[in-house]
């Protein structure tokens, strides 16, 4: 009966395209009338979040905790844990998890600085509470990479058939390795990796699309790899990391005006941001930058996800009409 | 059609009457029947609040919260954002204010360190946020000015026509500052400065005193300056900034009984907190202090002003009638 | 008519046992149906509790605010009060809660670093809001007690006649002295103190139970005090304190397996936590072992002290049938 989210990998496409549907819902809802928002306030009342996280992340968290507030799930959160908890104290992380668990919550969001503790979190959890991983570590931040491959549904119509360009820091940053490993469970997607030495994308991750059979090749020239794509998926550098010829091989990586005059018209570019300079602000009022629209999907998949964890199953079949069907009937 | 609080000096008289008399009924309506508390409650249900703090200021953002909760204003916070959020990864507050625009919050209130930073915030917010200044370093704090000039107005039964004696820190205090600028609005307001060397009031506020034709002097003798005061407004001194005699000058800054003895027996005594030492605590029966009433007038000036960005226009005639009548007509 | 929590010493027997059954109807209602979950939610609507903690506890303070959450009580919170309010610009206790106090909200749930500040709080506040001492440094941190007892009253069915050991340190440990000082006053308890040197139960505890002609005494066996006991209540060793023999001492006072096999099958094993060793994990699974069921009544205890705060006296007569129909024919 317990579900946890805890990688992006555990969903099946079905699934995911059930999740996708409800958000958009959830985004058309919270963007039609006053009643509307009234009503989705009222949705789950009774229902309880715990937001508990131990590395400081203003993004996610509010995210999460407003996708809580506009469905009526009343949350309790600590911004800090690993500095103000009982943490500091020597508490193991299951002991933490166990008392929360006897507080009867329906939800727990947990950020960590621990790969994997989201799993742990997950195994000692009562059965009536649900944990989401919102980062653990070098690990998993599977609503990220959830809410990257809506945002390119969103706009390509598709996530497959697509040439996906992937730029930046690919070797440390975890949010375009997990997107590249979501989008080769789908048919016909060719990635192009643009970096430069020593940030290239990992060869674990390279064999994992050789095994599901798609394309991949790698550049350090960000122009020819934009004039094919559909995506521009582009990271922040870790410019601390940058050695020798930083500034130089920093400038390649950059997504200015000319990048923006190579690309197809159709296309589009995401970053999980904040960024620092990889996207200069005048791409901003580009319709193809859809950083913050992207940024702002992230409410609406967490609110879906909150609502499917809460019992209200993503329709996996049938979905045009069912889902939809399920909201305007007044399923609850 | 979007409205954002930046400045004290945004507000027309009409306006402030306006949203002085909305404060008034928040007031009575919080003090008076649970039916009425829980009817307030449910009055914006499906609305949302952002509290981003970039500076710590607990009252200042409790008092928001409160404002938001007491009305069913969904609320999610961060009391810490400069070092915890993004913002320490090199984001400019401009993505961040955009990340969180892409949220569809109605409202946004915003500390932050710099000095414009609500103005910058506001042109990049999304046209249904609203952004509402809890100060921005040495400029503005427009809730306090509205909170100092409603407490007058709820004492005196009038902004006008009234010596107001500012004392303390005038050189640094922003709050004497913008209430001196609120108050040459009104006519015949007469001012006294008292302070000490090395604090005394600018000359920008003096010229802009003169500009609109209203009186001012400066003294340092606070017992004289209290003989005429309608109005004693004392403000904190940074007692790391006084040099040499710093003891013998502060202490004629004290307001002490034998102030008391001299003053006004309907004068209102006003601080805007906290205080250490300059007003001492016998004065807090007395019925002319009136600081801590002060603080809680806070609140209802941010529910009316809330209240006032979520679309409901303070009427700006026929205030005695209209608008009590639109809430007890049940107008929402 | 304003009332506080300040001291678990403040109630009288037939006053805990009334908030105990409210606690266990809490714990029901929580438990039961969504639809019962939903009418909480909405019982105490229009009410609203501040949350000040000078000093982090996650637990605690999560706690409350679920306890809030739960029964539709708006909260604000600060987590870190003393680094981030006005108390780090010198502003007494004294005036911030004044300030907080004219919020008009009902219930005020204060952790403070200093011994009695939540009587100096209490002494100040307004007739209206009543305060709830969430632990005051080396003093009082009553729902503790409360929710200790609670605990052993689930368990035996009784809080008299039971033979309590409480283990670990004792001489710094305020948990097991408030406990000591509580089942004082319920007739036929015996206690056993197991500590090493220099962690013993003060003295004055000790005289506390001879006035009140409770038996105690006093060893460093845990193997020993475990065989008759009918509540083993352990305690967290300050490692850092430990001298010399640190790693023996302590052994003596861990309770794992070998503590289990000589206990009592009906016995009951509590703990504050967080525990730092003091009880093996393999411990956790004996239907004995019950500090995770006990933290989660903190829940419901504090779920039932707010109820009673906001006007809904515990039943002290007739309780079996009263109190459950009070809330069962919807009494609000």
């Amino acid at each position: 009966m317990k579900r946890h989210i805890l990688s992006a990998e555990q969903f099946t496409r079905p699934q995911l395209e059930g999740i996708f549907i409800s958000a958009d819902i959830m985004r058309e809802r919270d963007h039609s009338s006053l009643e509307e928002r009234r009503e989705l306030a009222g949705r789950h009342m009774g229902r309880q979040l715990i937001s508990l996280f131990y590395e400081p992340s203003t993004r996610t968290r509010l995210s999460f905790e407003l996708a809580a507030a506009k469905q009526g799930i009343g949350y309790v959160s600590t911004e800090n844990a690993r500095e103000f908890s009982s943490a500091a104290k020597g508490e193991t992380l299951e002991d933490t998890i166990r008392v929360l668990g006897e507080y009867n919550a329906d939800l727990l969001v947990m950020r960590h600085h621990e790969t994997g503790a989201a799993a742990r979190a997950a195994a000692v959890a009562p059965s009536h509470m649900s944990v989401i991983n919102a980062g653990d570590g070098k690990g998993e931040h599977p609503t990220q990479a959830l809410l990257d491959a809506y945002t390119i549904r969103e706009h390509l119509d598709r996530l497959s058939d697509a040439n996906i360009v992937l730029g930046g820091d690919l070797r440390n940053g975890r949010t375009a390795r997990s997107l590249a490993k979501l989008l080769a469970r789908y048919p016909g997607n060719e990635f192009t990796f643009v970096s430069t030495p020593g940030f290239e994308m990992g060869d674990d991750i390279k064999g994992f699309l050789d095994e599901h059979g798609a394309q991949w090749n790698e550049t350090s020239d960000a122009h020819a790899a934009a004039e094919d794509a559909d995506v521009m998926y582009w990271t922040r550098l870790q410019r601390e990391r940058l050695e020798g010829g930083g500034v130089t091989q920093e400038q390649s990586l950059v997504i200015d005006q000319s990048v923006l005059d190579v690309m197809n018209p159709k296309a589009v570019i995401m970053h999980p941001l904040p960024r620092v300079g990889e996207i200069t602000t005048d791409v901003d009022n580009d319709p193809r930058a859809q950083y913050f629209r992207q940024a702002g999907n992230g409410l609406y998949v967490r609110m879906a996800l909150l609502d499917y964890l809460l019992g209200n199953e993503p329709q996996t079949l049938e979905f045009d009409n069912v889902v939809p069907l399920r909201y305007k009937l007044g399923h609850d």
